[in-house]
C-alpha cells in the first residue's frame, strides 16, 4: 500500500475492506512520505519491519527483490492525485497489478500515458469507484441492461457534500489541505474528487457512456484555489439528458451520492443514504422497492452474489469496497488469463473517461459553459 | 370563475379552496367553451341560473351590469394558458380583481402587456401559485431573509412528474391536450407548466431575483410540439448558482416539486412530498427538523398563521391553495388601500419574471445553451 | 353545532371539513356554556344572529320551531364528553339527525342509552372517526376484506402523541383541562380520546371485532386524574393478537396513528405521518407502496372516490374530516330510505363498540391486567 | 469456532466481523456435527489442517495441547442454542474464554449453571447481542444515563422478522429447522431469538432492570412446536412501563428491530432501518437528528470509537459485530486484570437476565398473561 498513513481516512477502509473476506492480505506498505510516520504506521498495523519502507520507490525496490511467493501481488495507491501515475507507471512496469483510488491521475494527459502503460505491461489495473461494490447498483445496472426502464431519457445524479462549506483547508486538516490544492489534486476540486465518481456510477448503470458536457464549475468558499461547487449537464450516447451536480459546498449534507433514471418505459432510484434499498417505479406509477440481501426477493445473481446478510441486515460502505477487492482478488488470481472477463467493475477504461470527463467538464466550465466532447 | 369545467382538476381545487374558510363564495361562472357544458357545470354547482354564463365575455358583461354589491368582486382564471391574458384584460378594464392561474400568460410579449393592464387599472392581480401557500415554504423564506444561511451559495429546485412520460396527449385527454398544444399553452411546455413553479419557489424562498438562465430544454415523446423535459442553470442576483429541473416525462413521479438552498453558515430543505417538514442543516452536520402546525415550536408568526391543525395534522395541496385564496381575499376587502402591503405572494410581478423565465429559457435552449439574462 | 367555540381546536376543523365540498351549510349554533362568547363566536362566523343560540337546549328548541324546509338538518356534537349523550339524545328525540365526535359518549352505560335512543328515533347518528375518512385506510379494508392477506394473525396499531407530556392542564390550556377532568370527560384520559380511535382503526380496517381486552393503563403526569399512557393486548374474532398502544405522554411525538396487519400471505401498513401511502407487503419480502390519488394506479374505486386530487398533490386531516362529513351528507339526504347502506363508516354500532372498549380496557387495567371480554 | 459451517448465516458474520480490525484471527475450528462438512469449511477458510476438528471436544481437547503463545485465546460459540451450555462450560473450564452467540442457554436452568461455572472459572465470556454495538446505541444509552430524558416513562421496543411467516422449517432450511426444534433451541422460539435481543437492548440503552413481565405468546404457523409471535408488558425498575413485540410472523418485515423511549423531558428513537440515524425530541415537539460518523457533530466519544467512517458512509450490521469482536478483544487482552472495566457490553449477568426474561415470558403466556417477576 502507497499512502493511507495516519489521518488519512481513505487508507483505513482500503485496508478494513481488504480484511474482511480473508482473500487479502496486506503485507507490506509505504504510507506516508515522512519515513518515520510510514514506519510507525506500518509497526501499528503489525506489518514485519522490513516490508515498513521508507517511501514508495523503496517499496517498489523491496517487493521486486523478493521471490515471486512472497513478494506483494498488487500495490494499492491511496496517495493524493498527483502522485498516482508515477507510482502506478512505476509499479505496473516492475511487474505488480495496480488497485488505485480514484481519480485516475491528476490530469487527461496522465491518464493517456497511464492507459499506455497499463496496456504495455498487460497487468491488472482497476479503479476503487467504491459505489460501484453496492448490490443494488449493480442490481439497478442489470435492470437497465436489461431494457426494462425502455429508451432511457433523463439521468440525474447528484453528489452533494458539505465538508468543505468552510475553508477546512486552513485548519490543517490534511484531507481538505491536498483535496484544495492543485499541485497535489490537479485542476479538478469537486469535480476530480466526487464528480469523478457521480459520473462514474451513471456510467455503469446506464451502460452508456457520456458524448459531451457543459459544466458550471466555481469555486465558492473565498481563496479556495479549485472548485468546490459544479453542476454539469450531459448527453449521453443513447440520447438521453442527462444532469450531474457534485458539490462540497452543500452546507450540512453528509456523502449522499443519488442517481434517477427515467426511461420511456420505468425508472429507477437509488440512493447512499438508504443503500440496501432500491425504488422502481412504473409508467403508471406503481412504485416498488427491492432489498439487498442474500435471500432477497427479486434480485438477481449478481447483486445477491454482492451481499453477505440476509434482507434487513445493513451492509454499508466498508462492504462495497470490500466487494470492489473481492473482485480485483479474483482478477489477479486469475491473471494472465484473458482480459474479456475481468471483475473489477472499473478498469483502465473507466479511469480514462473519469479523467476525460474532469478535463472537459473544466473546459466547458471555463469557456462560459460550451459544450465540449468527451 | 373562467374555466374550470368537468374534466378540469384545477378548477375544482380552486373551488374548494375558495370554500375552505369561508371567506370567498362562488357566484358566477363560465366553466367551458362549450355554453351547454358550462350551463351544466354552474347548475351542478348549484348557481343561480342567470349567473352561469354562456362564455367569460358573457360573464364579464353580465356581472359588470349587476349592483356593486351584488356582482361579482374579483375573476377567478383557470382556462388554458392562451386565454389569461384576454380574459385577464378585460376583466382587469372592467373593474373586476383577477386571480389567475399560472402561467401568467402565453408570452412574455404578453405578460408585458399584462402588467401594463393591471398598473393602468389599478386592480388586484395575484397568481395562484400554489406553493407559496405552504406554511414551511413561508418559514424557510423567513429564515433565509433572516440570514440564517449567511451567503446563499447553491440552489436546486426539483420539479419531477411522470404523467407526459406517454403520449398521453393522444388519448383524448383534456389536461395533457391543451398542455402540449403551443396554441393553446404557448410555446412552452414543461418549463411553462411546472418550470414556472420551481422558478417562482427559488425566487420567493431566496428572497432574490435570478439574471440569467442557461437552458438544456427537449421535447421527448415523440411528436410532441412542447418541451416535456428542461433543466436549467441559474445565476442568481446574489452570486448563486443555481439548478432547476422541470420534467413532465420523469417516469413514475408524482408532483415532488422540492427546493434545497445551502448557505455559508447554514441550509435548509423542503420538499413537496412531505411538505409539513422542513429540515434545517447547519455547517457542522446538524440537522433539525421543523413541522408545521399552529402549536409547532420554532415556528415564525408567518408559517403558524398559514397551518389549520396542530402539528401532526396533515395539511396539503388544498389547504396551501386555499392561503392564497385567503391572502387575495385580504387583499381585495383592503382595496384600494395602499399597495405596499398585499399579502398575496405572488401578483403581476412573478408573474412577469415568471415569464421571462419561460421565454428565457426557450431561447437560451434553442441557441444550445448560452446564457440569457432575464 | 353544539360545541366548538374559541379555543376548541376540533370545532373549527368541523366546519372546514363541513365547507371544503359545499354539500353542508353551517346555519346555527351554541358553541359554549357561555352564552356571550357563543354568540360572539357565531358572529364570527356569520351566522344569523337568531340563529346564534345561548346554549343547546336554546338550539334544540329554537330549530325545531323553525319550518322543515330551513331548520337545521343535523345537529353535530363537539362538545366535552360528558356533554355528548343528553345533547344527541334531546336532538335525536326532537327529530335532527346527529353527527358526533368521538368517543360516543363518557361511559358504557350512557352510549348504551345513546344506542337505544338512536334506534327508537330511527334518526342517523354517526361519529367523526377521523382516519377512517383517509382514501388508503378504506383501501387497506377492501384489500383485507377480499381476503388478500390470508388469515390475519397480527395487528399493531399505536397513537402516540406527546402534548400532554407535561402537566399542560394546570396552564389553563382548554383542551388538556376536560380531557383529563373526569367530570367532564369520563373516566378514560388517553384510552378515551385516542385509544379509541385506534381501537375503532383496527375493527375498521381488518373487518373484525375485538372480543378480548387485557390493558395496561396508567396514569403518569403527576396530579392527573385519568389515564395518559395505555398498552392493550387485543384477541379478534378470527383468532388474531393485536397490540394497541395509546399515549398522551410520549413525548414529542405528534399524532402518528399507525398500523400494521401482517397475515399468512401478506401484510400492510398505513401510518398518519404519512397517509397517502400504504405499504403492501409479500410473504417473499416484496414491498410495494400505492399512493393515493384520483388517478392513482392500483387504487380501488372506493379510495379513488375519497381523493380530490391526483397522485403528489397531498390530501391531509381536513380532506379526510371532509369525507365524513360527506358521508353523512348522503346518509342524512337519502333519509329515510333503509338503513343497509349508510356511507358513514362509523355509527352507534362501532360508537357503542368504542365505549364497550374504553369500559374493558379501564377494568383490565384496574385489576392488574385481567382479560376482559368485551 | 464451534458451530458455524456451511449454510449457517451467523457464522460467517462471526468470521467477518473478527477479521474486520484485524485484531482477532481464526486459528481454528469445529464447524459441524458433521465431521467431514467440519472438515471442508476449515479447509475453505484455510485454516491449518491439523486444527480444523472433528468436533468441538476434539477441538478443546486439542488446542489444551498446544503451548500456550500458540493455542486459541477464546472460543466462539455459534451452534443451535442447546449446545451453548456444554460447549461453554468445558470451554471455560479447560482455561479458555468464550464469546457466545444468544442465547446464552437453551433454559434458565442452564445459564444459572453457566453463570456459575463462569465465575468460578474466572474467565472472560461475552455475548454477542449485535444491536450493542451500533455507535448509536451506545449513544442513546449514554444520553439516558446522562438524564437527558428526565425520568423515563415509556419504553417501546419492536422486533418484526417475516422469515418464519410460513412453515419453512418443512422445506429443511437449516435455520429455520432448529430454531423451532425445542429439542435445539429451548422452550423459546422467537421470544428466545429475537425477544432476547429487543430486552437487551431496552435495558441496555435504559439503563435500568426488568423487574417484570405479562407476555402474551402464540405460535401462529399450523404445526409449529415453539412461540412465533410475542406481545409482551414490561415494567422497569424505574417505574416505567414497557412494551417489546418480537414475532417472525410478521409477514414482509425483514429486521427492523426499533427502540423507543419516552422521558419526561425529553424522549429517543432508534430503529435498524436506519441505523445511523438518532431521533431526538423536546417536550415542546422539536425534532433532532445525529448522524453516526468519526466525525459526527453532537455525538459523545463513546459513539464516535465505535465509527469507523465519517458521516455520510453508511456502516452496518458486521461493523455493529466487529465492535463486539473489538471488545471482546481488548477484554481477553487485559486479562486477568480487574473485571471493573470490561468493554463487551453484554457478560454474564446480561446472558443470565436475558434468559430469565425468556423463562418469565414463557411462564407467563403459559398462565394466561399473568405478571411474573423476573
Amino acid at each position: 500500500m502507497a499512502g493511507g498513513g495516519d489521518g488519512a481516512f481513505i487508507g483505513a477502509i482500503h485496508r478494513a475492506a481488504a480484511r474482511l473476506d480473508g482473500e487479502v492480505e496486506l503485507v507490506c506498505g509505504a504510507f506516508s512520505a515522512d519515513a518515520g510516520r510510514s514506519r510507525a504506521t506500518g509497526a501499528a498495523l503489525r506489518l514485519a519491519p522490513e516490508r515498513s519502507y521508507d517511501n514508495w520507490r523503496a517499496m517498489l525496490g523491496g517487493e521486486s527483490r523478493l521471490p515471486a511467493g512472497e513478494r506483494a501481488e498488487f500495490i494499492v495507491i491511496v496517495t493524493p492525485n498527483v502522485l498516482h501515475l508515477p507510482i502506478a507507471e512505476a509499479a505496473l512496469r516492475a511487474g505488480f497489478h495496480v488497485l488505485s483510488d480514484k481519480p485516475a491521475t491528476a490530469s487527461l494527459a496522465e491518464a493517456r500515458q497511464l492507459a499506455a502503460v497499463v496496456h504495455e505491461s498487460g497487468r491488472r489495473y482497476a479503479l476503487t469507484h467504491t459505489y460501484l461494490g453496492y448490490p443494488l447498483v449493480n442490481e439497478a445496472r442489470e435492470r437497465v441492461l436489461a431494457g426494462e426502464l425502455g429508451t432511457i431519457r433523463r439521468v440525474i445524479v447528484q453528489y452533494p457534500q458539505g465538508w468543505l462549506a468552510g475553508p477546512l483547508e486552513s485548519t490543517g486538516q490534511k484531507q481538505a489541505a491536498w483535496r484544495t490544492d492543485p499541485t497535489q489534486a490537479g485542476p479538478g476540486g469537486s469535480i476530480a474528487d466526487i464528480g469523478v465518481h457521480a459520473f462514474n456510477l451513471a456510467e455503469f448503470v446506464t451502460g452508456q457512456t457520456v458524448v459531451a458536457v457543459c459544466a458550471d464549475l466555481a469555486s465558492v468558499v473565498p481563496g479556495r484555489a479549485v472548485d468546490d461547487d459544479a453542476a454539469v449537464f450531459l448527453r449521453f450516447a443513447g440520447g438521453a439528458r442527462g444532469l450531474l451536480i457534485a458539490s462540497q459546498v452543500a452546507t450540512g449534507e453528509g456523502n449522499d451520492l443519488s442517481i434517477a433514471i427515467y426511461g420511456s418505459t420505468a425508472a429507477l432510484a437509488w440512493s447512499h443514504a438508504t443503500p440496501n434499498t432500491l425504488r422502481l417505479m412504473s409508467l403508471d406509477g406503481r412504485e416498488q422497492y427491492l432489498r439487498a440481501g442474500t435471500d432477497a426477493a427479486g434480485l438477481g445473481a449478481t447483486a445477491r452474489s454482492l451481499c453477505r446478510t440476509p434482507v434487513g441486515h445493513p451492509e454499508g460502505f466498508i462492504e462495497a469496497f470490500a466487494n470492489l477487492y473481492r473482485a480485483f482478488a479474483a482478477d489477479v488470481r486469475a491473471f494472465p488469463a484473458g482480459p474479456a472477463t475481468l471483475k473489477s467493475p472499473a478498469g483502465i477504461d473507466a479511469a480514462l473517461r473519469g479523467m476525460r470527463f474532469v478535463d472537459g467538464a473544466i473546459r466547458s466550465s471555463a469557456a462560459g459553459q460550451i459544450w465540449v466532447n468527451l
